[in-house]
C-alpha cells in the first residue's frame, strides 16, 4: 500500500518535460499553478499572495522558488536547488527576483509557462524581453492520463469515499442538522484515515468531506451545509469524497429518510439508469460529448429534460473537478488512464434532487468503477 | 445583531461603481473574482471551471451571468437581470456568450475588468475589439476600507474566533492528535454558531477552523493538521479563525502543555512584546512598512532576527489574507476602516515556534482590537 507518489516519479516527470522542451527548442518551463507544482515536485502548499514557482530548464537541475516559510517542506522534494525570498510584497518583487535568478542560471530565449494571471504574464514577459513567453498545455496533457501509481492512490481514496457515505447513512437521522451530520461523518472518516494512513496530504476541502443537502435543498446541486434539520420522508444526498496522497475520488448517493414516495422512486430510477449508462459508455475511442449525450438524452426521453442543471461528469485527479469534461462541448476522445465522474442529476425545485456519482477509470477493457458503495434503492434507506 | 450584509448595501456599492465609471467615461466593469462578486452582489459561490461574472454598466441595470445550477442562489441577490448558461465548456463558450449578451444590452467602448487569467483576458479583449479592455483596481481600493456594517460582522466573527481558541485550550491534552483536536474544537464552535446565527455563509475553510501545530511542528508557520499527538511540555499554537456573513477574523495564541521552560518563556515574551508594539502602531498616517519595522526590528534587537519567517501581518476581510500587507514592501498609509492582523512570529527549528495574532480595526482613535482572548503566559497553560 502506498500513501503518496514516490520522489522518483517526480524526477521522471521532470525528465519527460525536459525531453519535450528539447524537442521544441524551448529554454524552460515555469510552473506556477499549485496543483502543477505538486504534480512536478510533490510540494503541496495552500496558495496565498506569496508566489511559489518551479523552473525546469531544457537541461540541468530545476530550481524551486519558495517563500522562506515553505523551506522545510521544500526540502522534502527530490529537488535541492531551492531558492527562497522573505516575504510578499517584499522590498524586491519576488517574481522579478525569480526571473533574474533563472536568467543568471540558464540562457533563456523562449520560455513557456503553465498558467498566469494577465498581470503576472505581462510582468514576466516584460522582464524576459527580448526572450519570449507563451502559455503551454503540456502539464494539462500529462495530467489527463493517470499513471499506475496515481490509480493506486485513487483506489485507496475510493475506499474512504465509500466509508464516509456509509458513515453518513449511519449517522443521519431526523432532527440532526446538515452541518452536524457532515461534521460527524467527517470526524469518523478522518479518525480512520489517521489510524490507517498515518501521513495525510491536507488538500483544500480536507482529507475527506462533502455536501449533505436534505429535503428541498437537494434540488440545488451545490447546496452548502446548512443549519436545516433532517426530516422523515425527505431525500438526503450524501455527496462525498476523500483524497489519499493528494488524489481525489468522489462517491455520491441519493438516500431517503425513513420511506420513499412513488414519485421519489420514479425519478430515482431514471437518474440511476442514466448514471449506469454513462459508466458503461466510458470506453476508449468514445468522446466525452457522446458519453454525456447517452446519459442526458435518456433523462430527456423519460421526460425530465427540464430538470437537468449540469453535464454528466468531469475528470478527477488532483483537483475536485479537472479536465476532461463529460459535456456536450468537450470532444476529447477517451483514453485508458483517464479518470471521470459519472453523475447525471435531476433537480425538481421545491421537491427533490437526485444524483449518484461514481469515480471511474477508463481502461483497455471494461470501465473500472473505483467507488463501490451500493446504489440500489432498498440499500439507500436511512432509518427514520 | 446582523448576520449578513443587507441587500441595500450591494445596491449602494454598485451605485458608487457606476459613479466611478461615469466620471472616467468607462462603459462598464466586468467582475470575475469570486470575492469581488460576493462584495458587489452578495452571491457567494465556490469557484469552479464554470465562469460566473457580474457586469455593471455605466448606467442601467447590471447583469449577473451564472451557470444554471447557481440560479436559485442568484435570485437571492438584489439584481434581477440574471442570465444563465447550461454548462462548461458547453456548445457555445460561456465567456463568448456573456460578452455578446453585454454588447447586445449596452454600448461598449472601454470596458474594465477586476481580474483575469492571461488567456481569459486575451479572449475577452479579442471578442470586444475594437472596444478596449483594461484591468482596474477599483474594487481592490473599495475593499481596503471596511464600512460600518462590515465592521459589525467582523466583531461577531471575533467572538467565535475567541471561542474556538478557548475550546482548543479546553480540549487539548497530552495524547490527542492535532487532527482530532482541530475537529473537536471546530465541532463545538460550529454547534454554537448554528445555534446563535442560524444562517451561515460557508466560505472556503468553513465557518470556523484553523491550524493547531504542536511541539517542533510549531516552528513551521503553516504546518497543516497532522496525526502527531500532543505531549506534555510542548508548545501548542492555536491558530484559529471564524467568519460571519463572509467576513473573517483570526485569533491565534501560543500555549504550553502542562509547563513552560525558561527558554520557551524567554522567546514567548519577545514575541508577545513585538505583537503588542505592532498593534499600538496601527494608527492613521503610519505606513504598513513602518508598523512592520517596529515589530520585526524589536525581535532583531532581542537577538531573534535569524528566526523570522514572515512579515508582521496582513489585511483581513472577505479573504483569509488580503491587502494591505504589513510588510517592508508595502508603503500603504493606514486609514480608518482598514482591518489588519498583528502576528510577528519567531520560529526556532527543532525547538518551537511562537506567534500570537489579533485582528485590529484602524480607527481615528486607538486601534480597536476585535479579538479579546487573553494573551498573558499564565493564561495560556493547557492542563497537562
Amino acid at each position: 500500500m502506498i500513501t503518496k507518489i514516490a520522489n522518483e516519479t517526480y524526477v521522471n516527470r521532470v525528465g519527460k518535460i525536459q525531453e519535450y522542451l528539447k524537442a521544441r527548442q524551448l529554454s524552460g518551463l515555469l510552473v506556477t499553478n499549485p496543483y502543477n507544482i505538486f504534480y512536478t515536485t510533490g510540494l503541496f502548499h495552500f496558495p496565498t499572495e506569496r508566489p511559489l514557482t518551479f523552473f525546469i530548464p531544457q537541461s540541468g537541475e530545476p530550481i524551486l522558488f519558495v517563500p522562506v516559510m515553505e523551506i522545510e517542506e521544500a526540502h522534502a522534494t527530490p529537488f535541492q536547488d531551492i531558492r527562497h525570498y522573505f516575504e510578499y510584497p517584499g522590498l524586491k518583487d519576488p517574481i522579478d527576483w525569480m526571473i533574474e535568478e533563472v536568467q543568471k542560471s540558464y540562457p533563456i530565449k523562449k520560455m513557456i509557462i503553465d498558467h498566469a494571471s494577465h498581470s503576472l504574464f505581462r510582468q514576466i514577459e516584460e522582464k524576459l524581453a527580448p526572450a519570449s513567453l507563451a502559455v503551454d498545455k503540456l502539464l494539462h496533457e500529462m495530467r489527463l492520463i493517470k499513471e499506475k501509481e496515481e490509480v493506486e492512490l485513487l483506489k485507496q481514496a475510493a475506499i474512504y469515499s465509500d466509508f464516509i457515505v456509509q458513515a453518513g447513512m449511519e449517522i443521519a437521522r431526523p432532527g440532526i442538522s446538515e452541518i452536524e451530520l457532515l461534521q460527524e461523518m467527517t470526524n469518523l472518516t478522518l479518525a480512520k484515515m489517521i489510524e490507517e494512513l498515518g501521513e495525510i496530504i491536507y488538500v483544500p476541502g480536507g482529507p475527506a468531506g462533502g455536501l449533505v443537502p436534505s429535503g428541498v435543498r437537494t434540488a440545488m446541486p451545490h447546496a452548502l451545509p446548512s443549519a436545516k434539520r433532517l426530516q422523515r420522508g425527505e431525500t438526503q444526498i450524501l455527496s462525498c469524497g476523500a483524497n489519499v496522497g493528494g488524489y481525489r475520488v468522489e462517491c455520491e448517493r441519493t438516500c431517503f429518510i425513513g420511506d420513499v414516495s412513488k414519485e421519489q422512486e420514479k425519478v430515482f430510477r431514471v437518474m440511476a439508469t442514466a448514471q449506469q449508462m454513462a459508466i458503461e459508455a466510458m470506453r476508449p475511442g468514445r468522446s466525452c460529448a457522446e458519453v454525456d449525450a447517452i446519459a442526458l438524452d435518456y433523462i430527456r426521453k423519460e421526460g425530465y429534460g427540464d430538470y437537468l442543471l449540469h453535464r454528466t461528469g468531469h475528470g478527477k485527479g488532483l483537483e475536485e473537478h479537472e479536465a476532461p469534461w463529460v459535456d456536450a462541448g468537450d470532444q476529447t476522445i477517451l483514453r485508458p488512464g483517464m479518470v471521470l465522474s459519472s453523475e447525471p442529476g435531476i433537480y425538481i425545485e421545491g421537491f427533490s434532487g437526485f444524483r449518484h456519482s461514481d469515480t471511474i477509470v477508463v481502461t483497455e477493457g471494461d470501465p473500472l468503477v473505483l467507488t463501490k458503495f451500493p446504489k440500489a434503492l432498498d440499500q439507500l434507506i436511512i432509518k427514520g
